[in-house]
């Protein structure tokens, strides 16, 4: 195509160079907006058939003739050249080959820079929605995978050090609550990205009495933007989702990192299925932890496409710029990692073989029970400050002569406290330990089956 | 201090070593936290007293010493040292030497871990409000702005080239737009971090039947975390925080970008108050904007906090690990930061000299009512694509000839088109053309005086 | 395949699981290696057949299908499927395929781990020559343009506000020299790329007698890397990369600002060539900066690719792990952007028209001459500090009374100080300013020529 | 100070506001820059005596008053003010108090913007040093620990599972590889760091005959800048120090993750000295990994810095801009983190307690040997890629029955391949598998004894 056949090209007299064409094109992959295209398209016609801009007629035939170009590309009959520059072009040219000059009335009262916002808002407001469903999934697979295990003790690591006994269903909920935050944000940011930019025009809005509202309610925007110089350059949205996307693939690695050690030689906890892992070229031996390890890795792959929309919006004046054209592919990849990742480790998660006797066997070392032991002696009278120092000694002890607190006798334990007194027998045990633990949020079994309950409910 | 008379130091048989000692404390900068450490301390003496752990006078005496310790700090007269590790060791150590053993109840039912979670929260709750009422002072400013100069038109660019004629106050409430969304977003965000995770404990929540609502209401939370590992692991709220003033930097960054183009000798649509730039060193004449080139520098250093978080957070096994530490600084100065930007920016705007011919001169250029002129032959029944066609072959012309369009004549454009009419007469001035884009968020002074009445009702 | 039929499948008892192979395949990306990965199992053959692991024949047979694999990928005959995994596999198995059990052979001594290390180096340090390549390309570009315009005179800008008088040919040559910096990190960059890591395994070395000093001869490279371990998780040679290309990008991101800035109305400087430009669907008289602005964008794509591996990488215990397969798509597509971004830069550069007149005005304004004017006094005895602060003084006078410095009287002058002289005639002159500034590096014309001869020699 | 006063004043009427003058000062940090501010400017004396522009004595009382203030500085007793703006201020307006009139001669033919660059290249000249020296202390403290314990053996991991069986010194030395690289990083960095700017002025050089080879040889400098556009508005430099220093930070978090999960209960391989540990408030038994964590989280802040200054740099047009003075904190942070960093960690890793007989039982498990298995089937004859096939299957049996492989009969390996022959018996030891692995960077002691001493000899 000549630059002069080009929709723009009026006042152009040289062609586009190749190289430039190739350059700045976007068909690539933002054909991938075109379902959400043709919506915005059909929206549209109806508007301008309102503003009388066009007649009802022409707006039917010009809806059919779009509604058929979205079923040619879903089909894959619809192909696209580089010359088209973008999905906005490459539709408003079919359009023109389909239904003659009448197609040329399809861009009156709207610009690529309205259109373009409006696209990814639809396409952001579709898969957030089914980004959302997917943190569902892998939440009830946390949730299943807890209430199978409501019986498995573990030790709790600070600094991945022993530090106190807990329920393995009470750390598993703590990546409920991560991802039920995650849902929230994504929940906020939805808000933000179900605003209708269309009808801004390139900048200042348009020569034409379109009804700004009708077209939302058409589009099911339940907003429309109050400033249309904002409305064309604002990728708030896309930086927002890509930023809770950042903290979601975040709590993922967290989550991989576990499943990981978990499922080493050295903790011995779990065992992922072998349907997701995979071996070694050289070494017959290996099961990998391949999956968890990716999906630890994409957290970079995410947070990159994060920095670089920032860097890319930074310093950038008011209004469109074709910079923004670089912002699908990071949130195309974005949704695609953040989808995979959520599917893929949901089901990992439902595969998990857990090792109840080695975690249960953790639990006995490490000196978990020493915070009880130090509270023993609190209820006893003595400040906490005091009780932290006495306990400190007897652990000291024990690291030199190997022994557990459970095995000191009261004899031994008189010599570091007089308060210590008959009823320290029984009182050092897993089960006590974790029923002491009973408030909201805790690990006491009664508070995680609370939690699990008032889960349930939602 | 001898590591055996640290509060932790009971098992340590050697002292720690200086090197250590100055790599992990972080005294000298969460110093800052201290009102907050008070705060949160004197409502868990409330509790140990409600949960029967401490007489109620017994926490009298140690409210009225923390009470006494916070005017000490905040007078400086309590000097903190580096062995003292962090300002919750700090204010225990001075509350044991002003009540004696008692003061070792106060850490009782507590660990650092839920404490300093607590602290930063406590933090924020405050600082985000301050800086929401910062945004609110700097749109104020734009909407002062906007209302003295709701008469001065200007150019409108895309892609930096002059697209349509635009209001500046039109211009100026784009911001105010992406103001309201940082806003927004600091109030979402506000929500997840108003959540009390004190009674977390270390890990697993702790022995005692402290009664967390209690201290919700007494701290002014209006939820209290669900899971304890999550509750001293997380640190979302912060990383949510860091991205939200990422964006508002963002905006910023943009905001100056404009402010130092138009002040160029190239633009000259506004003088910034001298006393708020400054000279060179070398040559005489410089009067640079400073102001807004720092402003815009400054979106990097938080860019910069956002990722250095997410990086830290990145694989982190559950639950607390000294790496959160690192949370502080990057929080602190990205509260400074967006806080004196917001301030600078706010009263730089006041001082703002507009010059109204230079912007009006400007807007005559550009070929900014090409749009409008392409939209009339709309008007006269031809298809917008063709239209533009047209038009942008007399743009050419005009080009070439070194005439504007409001210059050809009748007969020159029906050249072009015979749809052109003697109505094209008085169609193409900036006024009309203004009038013509009269839909909600567009550029009509009416629609801006709409939105601007809209905001004063707020 | 089952998994059972995989190279590694041996000790697996069940099939990969659809979503597990699909989310941990490369074969998708890591084609591109194709080559890479021939030229380094061709070296391997010759070195198992050296070390006798192999017979010369064997090696000879295993070669030749090799090399026709190779023909079958270019061509596009050979297709890859999931199942395949990786580049490795695939090949492997048409070898199999090919010649039978003896391609079981090839895998003898070698894991994946040290292969894609290999390829992976083999294809950036093909790639950075040729990235080395077009900075020159875009650096002759540059001194064409300088050479061409010698004689334009241009306003030097610090914070965007007129200077001193500059040479535009100066002003390009300062992107000259970032450039050359460029291809000095990637020149150093490459001597650590340049290093064999083949030999190395899994993590431990091989069984075998390589001659690893033999395989590095083979493939051209000047040394191999002396530890295992670090030999099969080192991609610090991808993360300086990386970081280079930043860099890179950083400087194109410059120099594209100043082709926005230069080419709106505003500063006039310059036009871009129509081929290089694009319209606006709804503008007609448009003419838009779209390939500077894309090119600024994609800095922040290269960024985040940088902050993506770096992320990656933290943390991450020895030796491999499969977080490292996300390497590939950020090096592939910093690598091709930052080729795209080089080549399209130098062919527009090329076509650029640059307006002397307007820069010539340009510096006539702005009170380029103060320092001048400065060092004029400094020249009959006053410390240059007074000297700034009368100057200082006049340029303010000048600003209220709309004068240009050259156009105050002796008199005038002599207002401010005595020790304004005849001699101030003549000396307030862009051309004498300039040749005054005739340091090495300076912006006089004879050292702007010198440079230009010395970048011819080099 | 009233602006009027201010060294630039002359041509501003009003005062800068407090705030403005708050937010632009850079006194606060850049006062670390005062010893090479007065290096420099010592230097500067000199040249202008050279070139006349002084005559040797007035330059001899400069250079005198000029030491005496940097005695006055680095003993603390000369206060700054933020009304001094910045270091370069303050010490001239001190020069002026000292020596009168004549200290106005100080800033003749010398902006700020190449005396800044030129300060903050003394600078990391000389920090870069500083930190490849530390560098060498952490490679010789690595190298102590691997010859002290040449007899450790220990289970190499690939994905965190057990690969094959290695010498913990051959894993140790792994870092030094990656030290040696981040050295060479910093040696290149260097280079470029290591070039004068002075003499170019503020943006076009200078109206003197100042002789910058001159000033060079004064400073130590073996090459100066070619253009001095690019001088002034140059900091790649710094990035490239940013990047080298956020390498650096990867690989110390990748040592500090591998010493926390070494001396975690599940590993127990190591032991941190007790006086690199500290506590926990609540747990009287807990012994934290707090220092390597804190390293581990720092790459974060470093990370950070990098992003932060690519940011800034990000589309700023030539030449200075005042976004530059954002460089500084960053650069100090990053240069104080690695500093302290590589400090502890070469005395941390002085105290470990290597824990022999954990490592050496877990090198039992996990079928190290498997390998060594299959390349005794390659060298009775068998393909690899059959024999990888057959030992996987071994490994599943052995699986099964709990057995290891060193314990199958030569009978029931038989059941799997008729080549197994009486010479199995032997074969499969640790040792034996070791010196197998007997090429250049590979874990066979002889191997690693060869590299050790090349490292001594260096």
């Amino acid at each position: 195509m000549k630059t002069k056949s080009k929709p723009w090209g009026g006042r152009f007299s040289v062609q586009t160079h190749d190289l430039a064409e190739r350059f700045t094109a976007s068909i690539l992959f933002d054909h991938r907006l075109a379902r959400h295209d043709i919506e915005g398209s059909i929206a549209h016609c109806r508007a301008l058939a309102e503003a009388k801009v066009m007649t009802k007629e022409e707006a039917e035939t010009m809806i059919q003739a779009l509604k058929e170009i979205g079923q040619e590309i879903s089909s894959g009959r619809l192909e696209f050249s580089l010359e088209q520059e973008d999905i906005h072009m490459a539709i408003e040219q079919r359009l023109i080959e389909k239904i003659g000059e009448l197609g040329g009335k399809l861009q009156t009262a709207r610009s690529r820079n309205d259109q373009v916002a409006l696209d990814l808002r639809l396409f952001l407001r579709e898969e957030i929605n089914g980004i959302r469903e997917r943190i569902g999934h892998l939440q009830q697979a946390l949730v299943g995978l807890a209430k199978k295990n409501l019986d498995v003790v573990m030790p709790g690591y600070t600094h991945l050090q022993p530090a106190q006994t807990i329920l393995l269903a009470h750390h598993l909920l703590a990546y409920y609550e991560m991802l039920d935050r995650d849902r929230a944000r994504l929940a906020d940011c939805f808000e933000r990205v179900n605003v209708l930019p269309l009808g801004s025009g390139a900048i200042a809005g348009t020569n034409y009495p379109i009804d700004r509202q009708y077209l939302a309610r058409l589009l099911g925007f339940p907003k429309i933007t109050q400033n249309s110089l904002d409305a064309v350059s604002d990728r708030d949205f896309a930086v927002e989702f890509l930023s809770a996307a950042s903290m979601l693939m975040m709590h993922l690695s967290r989550l991989s990192e576990e499943l990981i050690l978990w499922s080493s030689d050295a903790f011995g906890f779990i065992s992922l299925p072998d349907s997701f892992c995979t071996g070694s070229s050289l070494m017959p031996q290996k099961k990998n932890p391949d999956v968890p390890e990716l999906i630890r890795a994409k957290s970079g792959r995410v947070y990159g496409h994060l920095i670089g929309l920032l860097t890319l919006l930074k310093g950038l004046p008011l209004a469109y710029n074709r910079d923004l054209q670089e912002d699908k592919e990071a949130v195309f990849d974005a949704v695609d990692t953040t989808q995979i990742c959520l599917e893929v480790a949901a089901v990992l998660l439902k595969g998990i073989q857990i090792h109840k006797k080695k975690m249960e066997q953790a639990a006995q070392t490490g000196f978990l029970l020493a915070t009880d032991l130090a509270d023993y002696l609190v209820g006893k009278g003595m400040p906490f400050r005091q009780a932290h120092q006495i306990v400190g000694g007897i652990v000291s002890h024990c690291v030199k002569s190997g022994k557990r607190l459970e095995q000191l006798s009261l004899k031994e334990l008189q010599k570091y406290s007089n308060r210590f007194e008959k009823d320290i027998k029984g009182y050092l045990t897993v089960e006590r330990s974790l029923d002491r633990k009973n408030q909201i949020g805790s690990t006491a079994r009664r508070q995680v089956m609370e939690r699990l309950k008032a889960i349930e409910v939602r």
